[in-house]
């Protein structure tokens, strides 16, 4: 089973500014971190950060031809515009978590809306780098339950 | 360690209508899920659940007061509108974290904000009675590094 | 057949105060009127009243888990306001009745939407004490077309 | 007594599309039960409809020119953009009760706000054909009773 | 084949005033424009025009009466306002173009907004005359291919 | 030289309902008192009212089509709402002046926009029946100074 | 009797700059000729211009203390934002008169709405200087109505 | 006389958490210390905090059941939502102050309008502890010139 | 120490006009109770009233430059809209209290903001003349209280 | 003659998900069709698709480098928010016709406006692929009219 | 060649108050620098400044009578509401460029908007003192380039 | 020292549309402009130009890895949406300044705000390709002067 782990713009900045919002680790000890996590489940986790708009769509897109079984999602700035992300989620059958460093909700009021939850399971912000662990683990766990029913 | 699992309005309901939208479980299974959950971690859980606002601030209180490690705040209905529980939850010093059982970001408009998530630590939403369960592991290890860095 | 008279906040000063917006009569006199009105078809009509939005939560809840046919419910100011009365109306099966004393419509702005409506099979507005006769009528004329259409 | 039902914009189309919002009665009938319902109190029950905003003012003012006692009045789609209708409604004397078929509190947010109920006695929606029967008794009972006060 | 050929408020001005914004054809021209291209296809166009929304509604109406295959439709003004218009087009079975000459989108921001898009199949706007042609070709398309579905 | 005196919905009703807003004249006799003072300026004043938005374009249209010089217009409730009158005035060439017996910037916050205003000479409000004779003399003093222009 | 001409800011640059707007007429030669036909009705017309929203305060204020028997009051750029200026007008027994040259509902959408209207007798806007004139005559014929009322 | 010192939700954690906000003082000290201060005056002050909504609005109205002069009133966070507390305090003859410890007016939007003060005879925010002297002293000046006023 | 008592415009006019909103008394006797009390304190208070919002602007600089110990301000109607005078109270160090004689809160919702309570200590709404001394009793415990403090 | 055919993001999804918004055709088979359509007219239609705002951006430009007579552009989810494409289409000479398959003003509310029409001659909304055909015939004609126009 | 120097409200309070937001300097220090800055350029430069709107709209205007060539204007709080300054500067035919000292769009939302910018050349925001000498710098460039024009 | 001098999408168009808005230069005109100017204070100047946010984004990511000393910046459309490009500014140390050719205060009022003016040392706009130079001159002093601080 193969995940995708896709962040956004500026997410490749981690740990070198405003660590009081996101933190000290830097993107590729998470995606690092993530990896190995991963491998104790038996699932190949590939990581992919872009600051464009249209190569994260692509790359949702992307992972469905390539049987990805869902991906693990920060769109980052373009959580609260992208329309055409939200469209991107929705064009594509595999399932997606959205998951933030920072706890959207309780900074600048144009973070508090999400474009893309609509069209995700679910969203989690708040916990820092645990929250991916969180947005892995709660992946994986639909994804097998929807395999059962199936079965 | 004490955690409180606090429930907020018409959560006693769960399992009786809407499954399309809470799921199948009812409360009571679900507290006893993350009862046996925490006794794992040597933690004692204890369930409240009320459909009062007032009493929903009392619960948060005393969960200071008698030395509760933290706080699984499912607030329901309240979360869009009760300007209370953000102050109760401001007016204690233990974490809390926000759970929704619904991706409530991909519901009615009036869903969308919530005034509880800016004192919380991190809000999730949408994984089911799954989410409890983060919540928990979530809290947990929020805990657990507040005091290794004290120490 | 039981019925419903659900009755929300400051209903308990009718008669007292502000009788040019609703009336002269109290909420005692009403109640016994809806009552004996009730008897004549054969319906037991129990009557409460509360001022705390989490109680008329719980009185919704226990109409369903004790029978009771459907509900007549004046949410007075929580109408424009309680997600959690709305969410509570649909964890019921029962029918509910909207019935306002007043013509909420013709009052100030923030009197103008009911949160409510939406989940309850219709509303009623600005007939004075004859809306409860309206709705009760209404209420049993509901239940026993849909009894018919089951048998 | 006379009194005029008065229906507004597309309800000559009743009973031919969208019957699961507003049932399956055509107007004909409706009109045809209500004078039925009327003759029983001695009331000449007058129907009109149109779809013209400026015949159902038209409508309303000769209502009163030729002493009628009240309207029963649906609006239909004028109910949430006509200030003409609104001020014809004030521009008669006589009493007019504001009925819609569907609930329009639960349905899309434009139909949410009526321009005309601030100047009619009350307003019922969402009961279906009954609610005509409805407001027909409580613009008779409310004419009685301005009348008692008169005397 | 009968197709009503239907024009809104003050569309009969056309070619008289505004052409930098309507274009110097006069209604009739285009009117006779149209009844020939639809010869072609052995259709019969009837076309109205009224400054009258009632009289606009009570065209729709007469057009699914009188067995026609669908409207071509410019509401002008009332495009941006109308609810009688818009419950019009979805109380008719047959279906309805929406056809603008100027481009509604690049002038003041109250035109920017249809009332009735939501019930047409589609909107056509800003091709001045020749939208008139577009929006009959796509009309007589979309009855061709919804007969051939039902054969 | 001849004049339309153009007044919209309800004021049929004038000098009968809430005389202290609109006076206590009737239409009729404003209308006479109009007449009367044009004849003065040998000018020719025809009175026309209408409750019907479509009739007042047409009587708008008809005005410069039969040589009118200009118009005093009343729109009543359609002054807040109608594109359709705003279109018609824009429509013809003859100049128009916006006439209300109240002071509409003093009454409920939806009158206080006119839609018609912005393709008028100029907007008089809140000087009662004068209002008219005020609305008659800048016509008049309006065509024939662009008169003057032309020679 | 004695009458004020108040304007307000920038209007001492009438003539100079934006005549396609304002007309070219200078602020004195405007002043002098409302003079002058203020003595044919025997009536003393000072007049007083202040870009200082403080000193046209001061003024509205002096006009009653000094027995004026009423004001004819362009307000310019201030109409739209001075609440000062409302609470001015309201503060003094004696009419005020709103005029303005331009028409301020065809204008950038701030300068539809007036602050001070609610408190004058009515509101006279895009008549150019003849507007002045009107303004006059219609607080003359306030005036003497008014005092024929008090005989 | 008897006096009410009725305190809302969260004001019980007064002393504990925030006090750069709201102040050192715990809630038994403050109503101590009212309490003294009222028995200067010969009133018996009476003091109550509740979290619940219902029981402050039970509250108010025992307040007038049982003879109390007044109502000091700290509503806390449900001042800006609460119709309930606003028509409980209508529902009663007896006068209410309305008092914020902290400059509700400097801190979030959401804080800056009051829901109450509509009803109350006046709003007092921002002084600390010493606003419930001023609030107090308010209080009884205003009844015992009303209470002049009767004799 | 010295204290300015601070009025804004229109409050030249108290006790002219509209009594029912403002009271009977004139600013003079105001002013000279005032002073009378202060004096009692040991405090010099200088009372300045005027209508333009510079020289309030002015007054409040020089207030500071000239030693005063503090502020009793009333903005009136530059409360609402007023940012020179929100910047002029956040550019001087001495402490500014707001007062007003009406409840703000409870008129019109333009007048439910206060541009300036945000820089001021807090404010005082509603309590008529007696709201002065409230002010100039909370002015001189905080400015003896930070004197303390820094002692 | 060249025309190029612009789609933006997840267009290349077509026919793979949501059919019952976008329908069943690939986007392969749309540019195929539209290829062998362009022939006939002896025109070279080029396809280009891309999820990327500032590909489409470059491919605007390069339209006009490469003289193109013009663009058929659907601009799919970037239609709502991009300025960068509204300046792009303003920032070329040649015309661009705007296409959407789906009804984008019967969807969510987000899509109802445009950026982009305001710069298009005009749009085309809810055919299908037939818009396509819809919209290289109106380019082809404008195109033809605006050379014939300068020649 | 004579430029004005032109600086609104609280500005002389410059370098006593608020450092971090508007340094340290005080306004005769920046006056005396700009005067020594433009003697090089062989330019008079006339400093003013005021707290009263209506002084600065008189400034403006003397500014274009008294033959000055420009001016460089710091509204300060006036900037976002004061369309009195705006119409000043509509007013006059000599150039003004806005300059702020503070970055006003990194501050509270209020101050986000400027009236007057829509009137002036440009504007500068964000670099403190320095700000002024680029303001200067443009004006001279715009002023010269404009002359050269003209010969 | 190295600065960057980055431009936004569709600066590539500059000088061959819309001159009247932009000038008549070429972008590459205003880099070797630039490039010279720079060269005189003995620095590097890079220019770069794009029409992708995400290559935006990366050109402000390498800009800092570079040890670029600032950024001279025109969003261009990007202005006024991108949280993406706001991030990135605030993810580097560098300072940026925010310079835009139009007046973009005086054009569409979607153009009135900026996203990313909230994270740079300021804004210029209006002032052309001068501006440009305005831009370079403020960021080299910036330098320095923070340069000087730590030294």
């Amino acid at each position: 089973m193969k995940i995708l782990l896709l962040n956004g713009p500026n997410l490749n900045r981690l740990g070198k500014r405003q660590p009081e919002i996101y933190g000290t680790d830097t993107l590729a000890s998470i995606e690092k971190h993530l990896i190995v996590l991963a491998e104790k489940y038996k699932i190949e986790l590939f990581a992919k950060q872009s600051n464009h708009e249209g190569a994260l769509v692509d790359a949702l897109h992307e992972a469905e031809d390539h049987d990805f079984a869902g991906v693990v999602f920060n769109p980052a700035a373009y959580t609260h515009t992208s329309i055409a992300l939200r469209d991107a989620v929705a064009s594509i059958s595999i399932p997606v978590v959205e998951i933030h460093l920072s706890n959207i909700h309780a900074r600048e009021s144009f973070r508090h809306q999400s474009m893309i939850a609509a069209e995700a399971i679910g969203q989690i912000a708040g916990f820092g780098v645990y929250g991916y662990e969180m947005a892995l683990n709660a992946l994986i766990k639909y994804v097998k339950e929807n395999d059962d029913e199936q079965n």
